[in-house]
């Protein structure tokens, strides 16, 4: 069991097979039964699986391959809409057009997810995060006709696989936690907690697509830059505004 | 495999027993093979286990019995100082101070938050995720010595279990997938979805002592009441801006 989770690969090819609907069910099953604040289920999934509708969704996700090669492409969404309805049909004034809610909605939606993921792999199906969502969501609302306060945060493509990945390479656990209290890393430590990384032929490789002299500098300058980051966070933020999460 | 998931009980009452340092090991590896964006690793994961340490987190988790009682409370950030200072030993400029950069982080932190938690659950252990972490994150970076770039976004608490509850109820599935796109609820659906839910023993006697008349009350008036949502939303914005994530 342990080894479901020690054994995760990202899996970005997947064969023609279709998920049967029992199977998707039980993954479906196993993401709602995942705690969750107060057991209000603040969320909703969207399971897409229409071609044409992988097609629509795919440049929302930068046209990477998964979205429309994968049996679905499964959108977890922050959902008070339902929870609002429910509210005014029994005589109570929901509060829930903030911040706080939005980030406990965001952090139940995540743990669903997981189990969503955690379960498929141990049915043999692969999976892969799509972090774009964050980035696109405001057409992702249009795509998947998400009403005021619903916001999608994460999509995760799934299917059966179609290559077998090696491991991907982690930091050192003692460069990710800490006992008791935060001991902040120095110089040194960031040295040792990185050089193993830095050592892979894999990342020389990368740099070196990339034209790049370090690691960092692949993140900071093409794949995570500081322009990108703050065009979508303006969109993110302009998107809980419009979705109601900033009363 | 799928039994550990679907048989999740959030687990409030612990035995004494400790957690041996190599179970410990597992869980928190386990964790950290989780997807995560670009494979940057941008969280923490602080374990506490001292007496003392957890008596100071209590009040932050609203003193529920757990913080003190189980072997560990563990505290999941999202951590871009590390990747920061990594970049700037590393001759690259971060740019991720934005809000963009704290949910995906926020995102990573989550997944591996509940990896961890199924990993524990295989292993015969209970946990309990504790929602009060972004509510009182202000205080909880104060005691576990946080610095800029780290923001605690949920809290485990981890044990042996002593006590066996009932499978909690959730709503049907129907209520909460949609296929395709979103389809949104007319007041009968609602009626659907929440009739089983409000028909339970267990509900009517919930709604009794909290002296309402509907369950959506018990949220709306006392439990999570738009004042308090209100009041922690601005505290949590405040926590984003001092930790650097609203440039």
């Amino acid at each position: 069991m342990l080894n479901i989770l020690t054994n995760h690969r990202t899996i970005r090819k997947y064969t023609s097979e279709k998920i049967d609907e029992q199977t998707m069910t039980e993954l479906l099953d196993a993401a709602c039964r995942a705690s969750n604040t107060g057991n209000m289920q603040t969320y909703s999934i969207v399971v897409t699986t229409d071609e044409e509708k992988k097609k629509e969704l795919a440049p929302c996700h930068f046209n990477q391959g998964m979205t429309t090669q994968a049996a679905a492409a499964v959108t977890f969404c922050v959902d008070f809409n339902r929870f609002n309805k429910w509210c005014e049909q029994r005589n109570a004034v929901p509060g829930y057009d903030n911040l706080l809610s939005f980030s406990s909605g965001l952090i139940d939606a995540i743990i669903a997810a997981q189990n969503f993921c955690v379960a498929a792999e141990s049915k043999g199906l692969g999976i892969c995060y799509l972090g774009t969502t964050t980035y696109t969501a405001k057409r992702i609302i249009e795509i998947l006709n998400l009403p005021k306060f619903v916001v999608p945060v994460t999509t995760v493509t799934i299917g059966y696989p179609d290559e077998t990945p090696n491991l991907e390479n982690r930091l050192p656990l003692a460069g990710i936690v800490h006992y008791e209290t935060y001991k902040d890393y120095t110089e040194k430590d960031i040295e040792n907690i990185y050089k193993e990384k830095e050592a892979l032929e894999s990342t020389k490789q990368f740099i070196a697509e990339n034209n790049k002299e370090t690691l960092p500098q692949v993140f900071t300058d093409i794949r995570y830059n500081k322009q990108n980051n703050e065009h979508f966070s303006n969109e993110l933020l302009q998107v809980l505004k419009e979705q109601g999460f900033m009363q």
